[in-house]
Order: C-alpha cells, then sequence, then structure tokens
C-alpha cells in the first residue's frame, strides 16, 4: 500500500510545475524501467510488483531498495491504463555542458507541442545515434510521463535541451550546417546528404517558424508520390534521419 | 440540438459491432471532413458548426444537407476531445475488387493492433501513392474513430482490405516479390528497392507471425546506429516506404 504523501507527491509529478519544482519525475512500465535500472540516473523511490520482479532476474534492482506494489495500486498512482511491473521516481540529472559542433548532428525541434511526437522523435533519434536534442521553449516537457513513456527507454540515451531557439540558432558557429523541413525545400532524395550539422523540424501544424527558419541555411523535403498534404512531424523525422544516415 | 435516439446511434458507431451492423462509420474534425466531401463516400448525416461553415466557404456542404450544432453537442456526441468543426456519419463503401499485381507496390499489416498506428500508416501509404492496404483479421478496424482521425483525411484515398493473411500470401502469384520488415532482415541502405510486390509489416511487440513470415522472400532491415532496440511501427513503415520510392 501506497502511503497518502507518496500517493500525493507521485500525484504531482504528473505535473510541470511540480515536477521542476522537487527536481523529480516519473518513470513507469517493464521496457521504461529496465533501461533506467541500467543507466546514471538516480533513482529516488522505486515501486515493483512480485511479478515484476520475478520476470526480471537479470536487472540489478536499484541495489535491493525498492518497495513491492500490487498493480491496482500501481495502476491507481501512476498515468498509464495498464502496467503490471514498475514506476520508479527519478532525480532530474544536470545537462551536460554541450557545444554544437560540425561533427556532431543535432535534432533541433520547434515547438513540438504533441507529448507523443516528441517521445517518438527521441527514440528515433535513439536508433540513428544521436546524443542531444534542442528543443524550444514551447515544446513538449521532456519529462513529461507520456514524453518518457513514448521514448521506450531512450530517454535514458539522449539529452534535451530547452533554448531561445532564434538565439541560440543566431550564435551558432557559421560553420555548422543547419538544415530545415518544409514542404518548399528541396527533394532529399535528389541531394546527397551527411549527417553534419542541425536539422530543424517544426511545429505539427505550422512547421517552422519564420524566426526561426531565417537562421535556416537549406530547407529540404520528403517527396510525395501521392494524396496526403503532409505527414505526422515524427514519421517525417524518421524518414529525413534515415535519408542523412544512408551514405554513412 | 441532437435528439436522444442521433445521439445513441452516434454513440452506438464508436463501436465495431455496431458500425458494421449499421454499415456506417463517424468522420470527425475539419481536416477529416473537409476530405470526406472532396470524396466519393455517402454521407447520413453531417452536423457543422456555424464557425465551420463560414470559414469554408470553398467546400460543396452534401448539397446543402446539413444540420447545425454547437460545439459543446459536436464534442458530447463526438470521440474527439476538442471539435469545433464538424462530425458525419458515413456510409461504407463496398469494396473495389482488387488482386494483387506485381506493377502495384501493396502495404500488407499483420496484427498492428493500435488505432493510432493504423491510422499514421494509413497516411503513410497516401504520401507515397499507394492504394490498398491489406490488413489481418487482427488489426486494428479500419472505421475506428481513432484510426480515421489518425490519417488526417486519408481515409478517402486509401482501400483498407480485411484478410486471412496466410492464406492471402499462399494464394499471390508467385511472380509478385514479398518482402518483409524483420530486425534480421538485410540492411535497406545496401539494397536497391524498387516499389514492386508487397511489403509486410509485423506486430508492434512481436513482428511478423511465423505463419506469415514463411511467405516472406526477403526479409529487410533499417540499420540501426544508436542505442533504441526498435522503432514504432509506422515510424518504420515510413522509412521503408522512402528507401522503396528513393529509386523511383
Amino acid at each position: 500500500m501506497l502511503s497518502k504523501a507518496v500517493l500525493k507527491y507521485i500525484n504531482s509529478l504528473q505535473i510541470k510545475k511540480y515536477r521542476h519544482l522537487h527536481q523529480a519525475f516519473l518513470v513507469e512500465g517493464a521496457k521504461s524501467v529496465k533501461e533506467l535500472l541500467q543507466s546514471d540516473f538516480s533513482i529516488e523511490k522505486l515501486f515493483v510488483t512480485e511479478e515484476f520482479l520475478r520476470k526480471s532476474t537479470e536487472i540489478n534492482f536499484n541495489n535491493g531498495t525498492y518497495e513491492l506494489i500490487d498493480e491496482k495500486d500501481l495502476v491507481k498512482a501512476g498515468t498509464l491504463i495498464t502496467n503490471n511491473a514498475a514506476l520508479a521516481i527519478v532525480r532530474m540529472k544536470p545537462l551536460d555542458f554541450f557545444n554544437p559542433e560540425k561533427a556532431l548532428f543535432t535534432l533541433v525541434l520547434d515547438d513540438i507541442r504533441d507529448p507523443g511526437n516528441l517521445g517518438t522523435i527521441i527514440r528515433l533519434a535513439d536508433w540513428y545515434g544521436l546524443r542531444t536534442i534542442f528543443c524550444s521553449e514551447s515544446c513538449a516537457d521532456f519529462y513529461n510521463p507520456k514524453v518518457i513513456a513514448a521514448t521506450m527507454g531512450s530517454f535514458t540515451r539522449v539529452q534535451v535541451v530547452y533554448v531561445d531557439l532564434p538565439e541560440f540558432l543566431k550564435n551558432a558557429p557559421s560553420n555548422i550546417p543547419v538544415f530545415g523541413a518544409s514542404l518548399h525545400g528541396q527533394n532529399i532524395h535528389q541531394l546527397t546528404l551527411e549527417p553534419v550539422g542541425m536539422l530543424v523540424m517544426g511545429n505539427e501544424a505550422h512547421g517552422i517558424r519564420p524566426e526561426v527558419e531565417k537562421h535556416v541555411q537549406e530547407l529540404i523535403q520528403i517527396p510525395r508520390f501521392g494524396g496526403a498534404e503532409s505527414l505526422n512531424v515524427a514519421n517525417a523525422t524518421g524518414i529525413i534521419l534515415d535519408n542523412f544516415f544512408r551514405n554513412k
């Protein structure tokens, strides 16, 4: 059984203000918690079901400091519709110092509002080996439980940094190529792209804002062969990343 | 105001059994209803807000047979959290007769359960000009409101046909190449793919079932450069489709 105080604390971490006040966030479900336990994140509290414990003999459970919980209490405390495995309260980490460099390919997100899209993009970035994503301050919060869930564990490997995006791009070293996805860009199938520099992806409905686009050096697009007017931004990010990495 | 009977009818169409009993389904929101009105689907009932009517002067509103509704009633009746535009009750269409042909590239989905994934895959198929998707009977229902919403209008251009998949593939003409996505397949960056034949994508967690995979001639995979164990199936479908169409 969870005490009322702990339940209240967990519930408060569903809200951005309280996550940042407490410098803590939630990680839920078998896959995400397993990846968490293999990362260098520091765990404040870990709740696991007997079933999860029994099934996961390969895992070092936070040096034994966990509490058993039953499935009903787990679902009641957390944000998932089903969860028969685990929930962790995790400390936020200070960000690594990072300077954009030409040699490192980084993703830049302008006003990506949907937590599912942000999470899926983090998972894609991890697939292609990217270490850092820069987000405008209006993007969904990295520590939102829906973002964490959609990354499927990739939140442990990709760092998300919130910046004033026009300012950030204005101050980036001038030798770094900056690409941006746009329905008016050059056909990526006709370019030979290399994973160096930065790729900017814009808002779900409106694309890249003008004040960000003016710092983009090359607009690119996925050629269209059929009737759909646009693609989901996470799908578009995946396709464009693949075009950058196919010549690597 | 909606009558109780109409409200009950609309609510019943959120359930697969009743959709197929009544041979009708729901289309909601501005973008989807606009695309619907430009398609050859037959509309049983159309509810629109004054605001949507005023903003959409370019649209032929179902030959004038619509009912005005206010936003509150629209949200109450439908499945969307916000909808200030329109909701339609639409007749299901008989499927076109279709034989798999080598010249037509088609997508085949094995056990894709998530409605959002199916809808997003339909949108991707539409972007690349595919006309038909074959689904195993265990896939999400095409007429599920969440599927329709996620297609962003592409449900009007892509036909989804449910089949006994192992049987269907067994009986396909032998000159049709059948590709399947698998973490054990050949690297798509090292193949020159052409959009002919069929591409099979498997279940979110388990991939392609063995009884389906035995009819696949060539297993292919997206090469991985980083730490994520897998990709979301809609993202993977988009990336693989792009690799098929990049040489077209």
